[in-house]
């Protein structure tokens, strides 16, 4: 054994299973959130992929998708050049726990894996980098390593965890981990200053997962057990069992593990991070024009500011209008206020 | 001859020679308002027709357009079963006074013509009907009747026309037109109650038009009489020859001939009438829904009020914004404060 393989470097494992819509109309069933190029030229999951594509601290990810996103994410990551290690495929998405398990499952015991969803923006990756190596210690000695965001305004539409005592240089114990709050707790953790946002994203050895799924979400971890024992592997693909992966219940990750084990640190982290969760978390991105609007695609704004318009395959005219989140596609139009973007569930599915 | 002949009945001319800017995106050149149906299952071509399709009144229609419209045109009349007396298909648009010579220099000198454009909406025919027979016999005599219309709000858009003595039941003579008003103006003509807006509707026998665009315009009736000497008829078509037609200089009948003659009386009339010039105007049309929104086509409105939807193709989604205008078409989406269409212009023609 070479020591590459006793001291194995960081193994990606990117979550693909974002339902996409919380960005409709962009966003779709059949075209989630992580195929969008919000920001760039890339989509979020090459960037996501791109992000870890660095020999020195990383392996070759792993993805996690919907078998009927398998294709499209293999033909993303080619066109960056980025070898895969596998795309696992789930038949039906059933949250991340079982998710995360099957990649656990597909590692070897030692491997340290990063957890991170493809979906996430994050505007200053070295800031990032730096933080998983303060995590990786910890999570070699068997610690499950989250990553908390410092909070700059009371988002209620985020999980928050209050960090305890410091335990190494940058890596702090978890004391607790708080559900999406209401609006008042939300003010309050922030004014709290200890409070850090659930970013989703974990460091973690393959087997410590597992021992922790084994003890608090065992259906979970069988389920996932059957669904790999049984896949078809073909190439870098895997397609898990269905029948199998149909018996897991569905569980975040959080929930089922993290917010339960002792062992479980938090690394805080200032690097530009956010979920894009909404029209409005996008538009806090920037850049903005000098009239405070953000525009992509095809756009004619006179005297309109403060708005968010972005079209596909269509053309926008706008005129006198203020602080509108616009959305276009070819066939559906998207019209609120900016901040009213959580309510765009009020919208039947129809 | 019979009595028929002798007194002949009133020959609508429709002029279908709109461009098609105002109501845009929906209006468009190729694809002018005359062919929409804004405000029922009918184009306003369509709707145009339909009220002088009563023949104890009315023979049947003459339509003058753009050549490349005369296919449509004839299958928007068929489908209703109105009989064409004929289609004058101009090789382009060179205003109001050319269009209606052509028409004037295919009837018979004694036929009364109701020159009307084909893209205005009257909701209430009746009147309108009334109107048109109380001008008739001044038109006989040898008058040039136009159809003014009582002024609801200080219209800048419109010409108005200031009305003299009374002639006879329900006629008066014009004491003096008034091109498109500053809005003081406007304020001041709708404060006076003796102003009414020009309709762009009047009636005239055919020769006396002819004799005062001898006098008035002469370059537009000898350019008009070269292009109907040398018209190719087939059927009802008849296709004004280009070369003569281009030698006419571009002029609106009311500035080239009914400004200016000495025999021209009004009939006020109050019959719902509107030119549809802008979105607001079509907003002023109604029907609105319990919130105040005028919506036609795929929408869905959450909290939304004031607003004028108006989709083809697309599906609009509003949630929680107000008395906005709308328009959406599979390539070009408009946005603008309702109150503000008549800036659409502001938009360059890129």
């Amino acid at each position: 054994m070479t020591s590459m393989a006793s001291d194995p470097s960081i193994k990606p494992v990117i979550l693909s299973g974002g339902g996409g819509t919380r960005l409709w109309p962009l966003s779709r069933p059949e075209h989630p959130k992580q195929f969008l190029k919000l920001l760039s030229e890339q989509t979020l999951l090459q960037v996501t992929a791109a992000r870890v594509d660095d020999p020195s601290l990383y392996a070759s990810p792993t993805v996690v998708a919907n078998s009927a996103h398998a294709e499209e994410i293999a033909l993303q990551l080619l066109a960056l050049g980025i070898a895969l290690e596998a795309v696992i495929m789930e038949p039906v998405g059933r949250g991340t726990a079982p998710a995360v398990a099957l990649a656990a499952l597909n590692a070897a015991p030692q491997d340290v894996l990063l957890v991170m969803p493809s979906d996430h923006v994050i505007l200053d990756p070295k800031a990032f980098h730096t933080a998983v190596r303060a995590g990786l210690a910890f999570a070699k000695q068997g610690w499950l390593i989250t990553f908390g965001i410092a909070p700059t305004y009371p988002e209620t539409g985020y999980g928050y965890i209050r960090k305890g005592a410091e335990l190494g240089e940058q890596v702090s114990s978890v004391e607790r981990f708080v559900e999406k709050p209401e609006r008042a707790t939300a003010e309050s953790m922030l004014a709290d200053g200890r409070y850090l946002w659930n970013s989703g994203i974990f460091l973690f050895r393959a087997e410590r997962l597992l021992e922790e799924l084994e003890h608090h979400a065992p259906a979970v971890l069988s389920a996932a057990r059957g669904a790999m024992d049984r896949a078809r592997r073909e190439d870098v693909r895997i397609a898990t069992d269905t029948e199998a992966f149909l018996a897991s219940p569905s569980a975040s990750i959080d929930c089922a593990v993290m917010e339960k084990v002792e062992r479980v640190a938090v690394v805080p982290v200032d690097c530009g991070w956010s979920d894009i969760g909404s029209w409005d978390a996008l538009y806090q991105l920037g850049p903005l024009d000098g009239a405070g609007n953000m525009v992509s695609g095809a756009a004619r704004l006179v005297d309109t500011s403060g708005c968010l318009v972005r079209t596909e395959g269509v053309r926008v005219s706008a005129l006198g209008v203020s602080d509108l989140i616009i959305v276009a596609t070819r066939d559906e139009v998207l019209i609120l206020p900016r901040g009213k973007s959580q309510d765009l569930r009020r919208f039947s599915s129809d």
